[in-house]
């Protein structure tokens, strides 16, 4: 199970997690805390579903949401980077995407973006296009794929 | 479906929402995001699963942390309230529980404490003894529970 290796891994080499989450709303946290003993390893997540909230929670720049919309890899970045800097944590993942259905911004149903920051480390940013899967599965491959970065950076 | 009905009435009476979460560890608000459209309702989420999270992002005081330990009505009104001054909502729910397996601070597994803080109305406080019905029992309990709660504040 991925969440437990994470845990193990992160408990491991001593570091704490955090998460900045948009489109799946506190479901990666969610699916971090499903396993007993995770509050060694957890610290807190940031559910930012408005920008106001982006702005006020991580520190995401006024700017930056003007000149990317809020599902772009800046914006991504600048959450990972202000979950770090706003928690307890060594390692953060962020996600900002278009669950759907329809799309906005000029921007794709199913398209999201990630980043994951650690301290010490330049921080990661990607983008998936999920496509028009319907909004459940768009978010359950958005928390899946958010797991498998976050582990990724705890074998590097 | 009682996310629907949230918010629906949410919509009606212009009011957006807050959640502030511990041991559900971010569900309440990924429940709460669900349902397209959620994203004019649904203003932000504090997940905090460390009692330095609950200080820091909520304001919960470290004597009543001291007092009455995480799991008590006290901290579940001071996270509550916290998230709806930290917030651009007018109603915050709150939990915070012990989902198990097994219990702590001398209180028994599947206790959750939930707060309900509303602009302008005093602040609700509940404890629920869900039991030690396991862990992802007792934490779906108390997204159903916390969800009921809000449907209630937006009824009365």
């Amino acid at each position: 199970m991925t969440v437990a290796r994470i845990l193990d891994k992160a408990r491991a080499r001593g570091l704490r997690v955090a998460t900045a989450e948009s489109c799946t709303g506190g479901l990666i946290s969610g699916a971090l805390t499903e396993v007993a003993g995770s509050s060694d390893v957890v610290d807190r997540g940031f559910v930012t579903y408005s920008n106001a909230a982006k702005q006020a929670m991580l520190g995401v720049q006024a700017d930056t949401l003007d000149a990317h919309g809020a599902v772009s890899e800046q914006v991504a970045r600048e959450m990972a980077e202000g979950a770090l800097a706003r928690s307890d944590a060594q390692l953060a993942v962020s996600v900002t995407g278009i669950a759907g259905p329809g799309g906005s911004e000029h921007k794709p149903e199913g398209r999201v973006c990630f980043g994951l920051a650690m301290t010490g480390q330049p921080t990661h940013v990607e983008t998936q296009d999920f496509g028009a899967i319907g909004r459940a599965q768009v978010r359950a491959a958005t928390v899946a794929r958010a797991l498998d970065l976050l582990e990724a950076a705890l074998d590097a």
